[in-house]
């Protein structure tokens, strides 16, 4: 938690910017509530919102708020503690005294917050919102507005058409833009990620079960942090992106990715991926297609800086990409008109990278297209392209993953062949060997400074084919 | 997952139970989705509805089922991969081969549930259902049923008033006696655990933050099961119940309550409660009630037998306890008296234990009051009593906690001795110097067997005061 008047002045940025669009009446934000895993008093650690976390502070669940954008009142909405609520949670302080922390005068009990938004509508004044991620925020916005829960929820890529268009716009673009105190706590939640990933690649052994690998990186995140910033990937079926099994042995001569992250206490997020050849070497295939993915992630970073959009980084490293399988044999012929067909969405179905920060996909449920896409820039429809969840051009203060891959996907590679989406580019005999390859991914998370980028953590994690060879060895001596 | 025939034969006693009780036309089960942590996107580690896992075994999110009374028929809902969600998730066996694998032999898309529930209700014929525990699932069987989504809530201990009082009766009455497959599984989870807390133990050093040893312990549950089987508790306040905080450093001279357990892969739980002395030795302030609580785990366990209450087992610990806490000068008077009194609520406001299985508390949501008491039983309003969550006839195949504990909570003191609710059992003066003490709770988990009870788990954690001393120092050396 940062200092009262970081939230102060925040609060007050965002109404200025609410206001400058012309937004008047009332601002609402709903904060978590415990998200039951089993029976209902059985939950999982608590999560706050990241949007309240980062307009409020205040780390407990069942808290809401109203700003009041004519008059500038705001007030929180929370319940103080009973003598049974001692008992089994302890002493706590009174939710006036936690809401004069943040700099806010006046507090309410929770069920009060049904009073002040039904008394804003009666007198037909506006309500703004943001979207909702969870369904207990769903039901709350669905019952104080009257509306459908699933209304509030976003509606894929654009966003929420029923939350406040003025209001997602303000907050996105102040946390777009990282603070100094924010970029302190990102370089801290990375240099842990990689801690966390160096623990995981000295436990790559074959033999031993993927899940005590996770079992071993995630102590890290508790021992450190919150835990992680997502559901951890690691996987020797790299070419499927979401793989959450955990249960198979290591095996000789495969390709283990491990894509993963470490959510520091105060909720910032890091989120790194390395690819190991899991008996400590490469294969010449598996280095040769290695090299590619190395070489497109150190000329991502390169190109990176203020003024260029990362849309022209994506396609400039799906151009490199590329050339590089051109050179393998595994597609042929014009590389611009390669580019332009989208064949690069074959082998890296994803974007280049996303914004990070409280959230590790930061602001998604705010509108992928409003977060990630300036004025004037389209999303495309092309498979790969089509996920790039950041395009706008670059500002300092910006913190982008950069996470170039490639995979074979069998099923999809079979796709296009059959439907004859490669144009021709497309060398299927050749790609044939490649449907037991797996995947490989290789991710750093980068800052946009004024001069240029830099990679966020202390430590780079080794990336070069023969630097993470030799850290492999190293780590078995 | 265990075979076909389990999950058919149980089905089939529901039915054949519910329709002993009278009840007629259809029961639906609506298994969890993913839990969103931050945006949608991100979920928590996914967990199964209990019900869903004990009935269909299918530990995948987005399934539901309907099962017709009348007729037989049952038919699982979900939804089939298509090419975006085989890059995502890569290529999964159809719902109809899952459903078979269950020794379901119908399978439709997942929205077709709302139909099937639809025609049932247009037919006036009864839809039961079991009460939700996750606002997901009450969002679902508030639209399927026309219902407002709270109602499909327990409403407290008596449970959901909404939901089958057919189906939950026939659920709990399975439910309570252990299949001898899930005591394997139980005992597995029991062994893992009581290796969890070891680790625990093993890490208490003064100096030390809590967090890292919660870390440490957490590692193996993921590393080795699902997880935590609940929030760890890990705090030198043990006199607050569910203290979730890990930010202390370790003092020398307190007492750390650990009460943590880890689920298994296969979702059965474990929860033990170790009280450890911060440097390795009691003073004999903490001896003094160490000693009480353990012999009340001792004589709870040594009474604990089939045909006897779990209430009464509660009863005579808390005899035991206060004649403790009467050799020790803290209450005085008749201890028939004091236990009527319901004096022992002060010093142990809680139960002295719960039936476990799948849930930690095991069915909480089916209604703490049909789950725990049975016919002819009625729930005491008392502090302490009245927070027993299974007071039942034990029978072969109950598993229940056994956990008594002494704590002293100043502010529950204090409003004894204003409110005067002590009737004069209490010697607040000598209680006065115990406001700094903290708490001590001790927990084994036990099985109630034909001609008796057996502790779970592999290893019994050491916990007479001298083991515990002896353990430490081994530790250490």
């Amino acid at each position: 938690m940062f200092a009262k008047d970081v939230y102060v002045r925040r609060r007050q940025t965002l109404i200025d910017s609410m206001k400058a669009q012309g937004a008047d009446g009332i601002a609402i934000f709903v904060g978590n509530v415990d998200s039951p895993a089993q029976y209902r008093d059985n939950c999982y650690k608590f999560r706050q919102d990241s949007c309240w976390l980062y307009y409020f502070g205040i780390d407990e669940p069942r808290y809401a708020a109203v700003i009041d954008l004519d008059g500038g009142e705001e007030t929180i909405f929370a319940d103080d503690v009973d003598i049974d609520d001692i008992i089994w949670m302890g002493p706590m302080p009174s939710v006036a005294s936690v809401a004069a922390g943040v700099g806010v005068a006046n507090s309410a009990p929770y069920g009060a917050l049904d009073d002040a938004v039904a008394r804003a509508r009666a007198l037909g004044r506006r309500v703004h919102f943001l979207p909702a991620s969870r369904y207990y925020n769903a039901m709350k916005l669905g019952s104080l507005l009257g509306i459908d829960p699933y209304e509030t929820f976003s509606k894929g890529k654009a966003g929420c058409p029923a939350a406040s268009a003025e209001m997602v716009r303000a907050v996105v673009e102040m946390r777009l833009v990282k603070e100094d105190i924010e970029v302190e706590e990102l370089d801290r939640a990375c240099t842990l990620g990689q801690q966390m990933h160096t623990v995981a690649r000295q436990g790559v052994v074959v033999g031993v079960k993927e899940q005590e690998i996770v079992g071993a990186m995630e102590a890290l995140t508790l021992a450190k942090g919150w835990g992680v910033s997502f559901a951890t990937i690691l996987t020797q079926h790299g070419e499927i992106f979401h793989c959450h099994s955990h249960e198979n042995l290591i095996e000789p001569g495969k390709l283990l990715v491990i894509d993963a992250g470490l959510e520091t206490n105060d909720h910032y997020a890091s989120d790194f991926t390395r690819t190991y050849p899991t008996g400590g070497k490469f294969t010449p295939k598996q280095r040769d297609i290695y090299q590619i993915v190395y070489e497109c992630n150190e000329h991502a970073f390169d190109i990176t800086r203020p003024g260029t959009a990362y849309l022209d980084v994506h396609l400039s490293v799906a151009r490199k990409m590329l050339q590089g399988l051109s050179d393998l044999g595994l597609v042929r012929g014009d590389i611009d008109g390669m580019v332009e067909a989208g064949i690069a969405g074959l082998f890296m179905p994803h974007g280049l990278g996303h914004n990070m920060g409280m959230d590790v996909h930061d602001m998604e449920d705010l509108g992928e297209n409003i977060v990630g896409y300036g004025p004037g820039q389209k999303r495309s429809a092309q498979l790969g392209l089509g996920s790039l969840r950041m395009a706008r051009p670059l500002v300092p203060g910006n913190v982008v993953t950069d996470e170039p891959g490639i995979y074979f996907i069998p099923d999809l590679i079979k796709q296009w062949k059959r439907e004859g989406t490669d144009k021709g580019y497309v060398n299927y005999g050749k790609l044939e060997s490649y449907y037991d390859f797996g995947g490989i991914r290789l991710e750093d998370d980068v800052l946009i400074t004024t001069g240029g980028a830099r990679r966020l953590g202390a430590n780079r994690l080794p990336i070069a084919p023969d630097d993470v060879e030799a850290a492999m060895a190293a780590d078995k001596a």
